[in-house]
């Protein structure tokens, strides 16, 4: 099992707390010790940090839970690996250009026979099965439009090649572009919405709590999704196994 | 102008006292003040660390001089905008995955109507030149080989590929899959060969001090290459304008 983390917003919002909660579970207050990663856009920019030190550990996680870095999406993994040894190019996110954008893929789950679905131009350069899984969707993107589509036909397209994923096994998975965050779930993954009035969180794995009244304005909207809840005094929302979902500018709609 | 640097190791080494003299070119004691890149590779991984605030001044730059990454081959480059706004878009090294590997790419110096060279399948996601270049060279190889040639076939192609950008302007480039780090020299790049007998080596930016001899063993061998000398009491060979090498394991030879 590993564990997923989103972030989408429509203001530039730092992921610190939450963060701070996931990385405990690298180590401390969970067991997935194989590594993990970050991607954060700023713009058509994206930042990916990654490391398969345990994230509760890590000198560059310590670094990701003190720095602010702002941005409108943000995806997260911790891992515990099953298929594939723990090394950076086994640790997630996985990137890609398409269209010329940056692509970032995460996955939790194990997914049956996944090597065996033909790639196109993509080509793992690891050997997990999340990895293939990724390079498998980017290719069939890529031969079902020669340039970006619009975002309807994008979605349909998306949620097609995510069903057909969840078809084989666990597929809980996060895939974003920058612009919006595409969402698998076919277990388990929940998430909390902030918007106004804002009030205070408490997270469950490290004694931290944020007033959002104090951080916000009356406009932010913030979405963050995971696999578990992270906070101990918020409304999360469970995500309907065997459906998809698009987060953008911190609102969520099925996709 | 801009500014590179390239590490090449026969064992994994870390690139601190490098990066910490080419850091302060961006902001203290140069003027390349419009973002700053690294890419180290760990085996087929590779970590890409950049930000589009001064090297100098930089918080994930702090971080990378204080924290040991080790490595075998690791390019660097600090940026004095003159295509392209100051964004992490444009910030290098870019990225681009090829035949399962991935593949960084940092360029120093203009290249007139490169932005008229056909496209194959990348497709810049900023707006510089560079990547432009980057992107084209990338589509050549792909088109002439459809997996991996053989080093030699490589390594022929490569220099090919240089030749026909310097001809378009100033190229001095870095591209490298971690295995290998293609040097293009158009105008000004130069090196420095670190073997036993190890002795000491001090900054030209900074007051620091290694003597390596401590921090060695006799059979390593670190190539550092960059755009101008980074210690005074070393001896820097100048790369003939006009040429190409190639660095592995801590050798240079020709492309």
């Amino acid at each position: 099992m590993c564990e997923l983390l989103a972030m989408s917003a429509n203001t530039p919002t730092d992921i610190r707390f939450s963060f701070t909660g996931l990385s405990q579970r690298g180590g401390r207050t969970g067991a997935h010790t194989d590594g993990w990663g970050i991607a954060f856009y700023e713009d058509k920019g994206c930042r990916v940090l990654h490391d398969p030190a345990p994230s509760a550990e890590s000198e560059l996680a310590r670094f990701v839970r003190a720095y602010p870095i702002r941005s409108l999406a943000v995806i997260a993994h911790i891992r515990k690996a099953n298929r594939g040894r723990v090394a950076l190019e086994n640790t997630h996110p996985f990137t890609r250009e398409l269209w010329g954008r940056l692509w970032c893929f995460a996955h939790n789950g194990q997914l049956k026979g996944v090597k065996a679905l033909p790639l196109g131009p993509f080509t793992p350069v690891g050997t997990t099965d999340s990895e293939h899984a990724f390079c498998w969707l980017m290719g069939e993107l890529r031969a079902r439009f020669d340039r970006r589509p619009s975002e309807a036909r994008l979605r349909k397209a998306v949620a097609e090649l995510f069903a057909r994923l969840r078809d084989l096994g666990v597929f809980n998975a996060l895939l974003s572009d920058g612009m919006s965050i595409y969402v698998s779930c076919s277990t388990r993954l929940c998430y909390v919405e902030r918007c106004a009035p804002f009030g205070p969180a408490a997270l469950i794995d490290e004694d931290m709590e944020v007033d959002f009244s104090q951080e916000t304005t009356p406009d932010d909207r913030v979405l963050v999704l995971a696999t578990q809840p992270l906070t101990r005094n918020e409304t999360w929302r469970v995500v309907a196994p065997g459906s998809s979902l698009v987060l953008k500018d911190g609102h969520v709609t099925p996709l």
